[in-house]
């Protein structure tokens, strides 16, 4: 086949678009260890989750036997409203870089919510209205899981009450604009509409809240609204499920023209993105039919796979969900201001840890946030498309992989994750370019308080 | 053929996109008046306009015979990175509506520049540096053009001047970010950069620009820098024809399944969207191929199809530019503050202006800005997709004509452009939601005002 007529955007057919998400549990050797329920530390139950989330995405959650997952024709319908995503080979990069090495990404931006976050929250409202609920909660910080879930749920006709972080929502009017335009209603947290809230405002009157107080409020609201059901945007196995959209495509999209990646690179926060841009790669390495190396790209301010502990721990600062044994540096861990929401969290997905743990995803790798800058500026001005901070961890490796090539002459086939766009992300970009970026490289001191806050809890999957 | 089969969005192959783009001027049986000196009321010759503008632009403005130009190599590789651009069938909005009308729109808002403001800016600047331009030089008002100059001239390697509106770069800074994260340079105007900034900066210090004042500065830069031209985004010939990409991708895809749109619609403030997404139509129509109706839609608050008057008027409100016969509101009229900001012009281009005066471009039609919002926000919710303001006024009529069809039970084929996204326009989208938007329709007395200012010229073309 001639490799070279590779265009540079491949759009799949709405024929060739996934039926069914990969699972990748079913491919795993062995399992991660169970979340446990915090007050009796043992294994949760599909009886243990159901008054936090909706039964079907339960369901999914606990599967680890069914490879494959068939998409509902009613998601399947609203996934051909910004999908296929195109696969771009990056001619333009490369020839910037006069690499040998063949660059290509995966581009989730081209939604109005700006990242890949739309895949998992279309699947969880429409299971959410099926399922008869009449609304469900969340929280968001930067905004993108926010704005997505609202486009879901304003298409689906379900109410959604949207915890954003106090000082996100102030300072990022627009982006609650976004959200408040598809029918989500917005209450920045910590407010009074919770006993969370009430609590912490009691206590911090002029607090500017946290994630981990939204997660706090939005369960709550949750828990105690007839009807209703709290829904995630990463960490969980369904989301990794629900994203495995976007290693499909990728992959299929590959396949017509032969091509076989050596290298799949990408930014890793929670890990939802990663996990299904991997999905299918991962599956056939586990299988033995591929050599692919995969390299997870995380800041170097918060590097929960370099430098956290494999561990059982909350996935909330607030302590209020099942522990997950994952890579973490601690549910106290606060990360110091990277410019990139999306990668400040102190977990990973428990898949991907146990990928890494086991050495199937081959190597997690950090980036500092100045030259992630360079690296997004730089692949805008040859590629057009102006990156999100996240997605940008994974241009620097992918560059800096590029770079290597060119030392040693090596062909090398590099993929990456583009996760979304920074049109939101400019106040970062002016930072860059007016040279007074900062980058924090935490110390193991500065890592100790979080770890101090780890639950002792022996790490026995037959708990 | 069958047409039910067309998917949600049809994406052409490389090897299907343009590669020539189309001239309408060359299937118009009448030419439009020319653009006159405005020092000697002759028709501009080339050698008039070669100092301010490229000369492959300038022959490109006045070339009224080739049907065809073909589209440079350099040109086509860079349209590769962000088209083709999707042709969707808007089959939720129709659901939504309950219209037996098939609706149909080209989406150009898929590119970091958010419009399709990209397809003539990267003509320009390949055209420019071709010449051997080391820099170029425009204005800007909400910011599209400028971004899409910018991208367009970091690729290429060119200086890149651009005169923002001070009242928008101090509301938009992040627009400007952008800009300037693609190396362009963004002085606000007026500034003390040029002469006729210092003019108006001694009169009115506390002013917050114009765009006929960053004209003016531009032009004054462009034509006293060595090595430098002035480009334009709207309105001009050269611009129409690099937009007529729009419509041949549209085209090709509808020919695919056998549709023939029985109404094409588009926004105009300039024109160069709606001539670009007519072009291949309009064509056909003139040659007795079809009977489309064509459709322009303008905001009620500056009426300059609907309401102005077909007469040689000044490009600019600065008075700087050459003359161009069209309608107008007069160059002195001054818009309220609609948020459309791209259909905030007071004439058209000269080419529709002419189309529209002999009957090929059938109607204008005016909206005001809640009605405009009501139906972006309608198909926000439907489609995914959140419209600029500008690309909702031909969403409000596409509704309008579908729910016609509902009423009278005709299965119209109707077809509009959506020429961006609304990401940077939530200030506008809030005060819709908030209910505090307001509608202003000019009297015929607020319009006088711009029409004296009009100059007395006999419309003879053989001038």
């Amino acid at each position: 086949m001639q490799r070279k007529d590779i265009p540079y955007k491949t759009y799949l057919t709405e024929d060739e678009m996934p039926k069914q998400w990969l699972n990748i549990k079913a491919f795993m050797p062995e399992q991660h260890d169970p979340f446990l329920n915090p007050a009796t530390l043992k294994p949760c139950t599909r009886e243990d989750l159901l008054p936090v989330f909706c039964g079907e995405l339960v369901d999914q959650e606990l599967n680890t036997t069914d490879r494959y997952i068939d998409i509902p024709q009613e998601i399947r319908d609203f996934l051909k409203l910004y999908r296929p995503s195109p696969l771009v080979r990056a001619y333009e990069l490369e020839k910037a870089l006069d690499t040998p090495a063949e660059i290509y990404y995966k581009f989730e931006g081209n939604n109005t919510s700006g990242s890949h976050k739309l895949n998992s929250a279309v699947a969880q409202a429409y299971y959410a209205k099926r399922q008869g609920l009449s609304s469900v909660t969340t929280e968001t910080g930067a905004g993108q899981w926010g704005t997505a879930l609202s486009m879901a749920c304003g298409f689906f006709g379900l109410d959604l009450k949207v915890y954003m972080v106090k000082v996100s929502a102030q300072q990022k009017p627009h982006r609650r604009a976004v959200i408040e335009t598809y029918g989500g209603q917005v209450i920045p947290s910590p407010s009074d509409t919770t006993q969370a809230g009430r609590k912490i405002l009691e206590r911090m009157p002029d607090t500017g809240g946290s994630l981990g107080c939204a997660i706090s409020e939005a369960i709550e609201v949750a828990t105690s609204t007839p009807n209703c059901r709290y829904v995630l945007g990463s960490v969980l196995d369904h989301v990794a499920l629900h994203q495995s959209v976007i290693g499909l495509e990728t992959k299929t999209a590959l396949d017509k023209y032969g091509v076989t990646p050596d290298i799949v690179i990408g930014c890793a926060g929670g890990g939802s993105n990663l996990a299904g841009l991997i999905a299918p790669f991962m599956a056939d390495k586990l299988l033995g039919k591929n050599n692919i190396r995969f390299i997870a790209v995380e800041p170097a301010s918060c590097p929960s796979l370099t430098r956290g502990k494999y561990a059982y721990d909350f996935c909330d600062t607030g302590k209020t969900t099942p522990l997950a044994r994952m890579y973490t540096l601690g549910s106290g861990f606060i990360p110091s201001a990277n410019h990139a929401g999306g990668l400040r969290y102190h977990g990973m997905s428990p898949i991907l840890s146990k990928l890494y743990h086991d050495g199937y995803l081959d190597e997690a790798r950090t980036a500092e946030q100045s030259s992630v800058f360079e690296a997004a500026v730089f692949f805008a001005r040859c590629e057009g498309t102006l990156p999100a901070p996240e997605s940008s961890h994974a241009i620097r490796v992918a560059i800096d992989e590029a770079l290597a090539c060119k030392r040693t002459g090596e062909k090398k086939k590099i993929l990456f994750g583009l996760t979304g766009t920074g049109y939101f992300d400019m106040s970062a970009y002016s930072s860059y370019l007016r040279g007074d970026m900062r980058d924090y490289v935490p110390t193991d001191a500065d890592l100790q308080p979080g770890f101090e806050s780890l639950p002792d809890i022996p790490h026995n999957r037959n708990l």
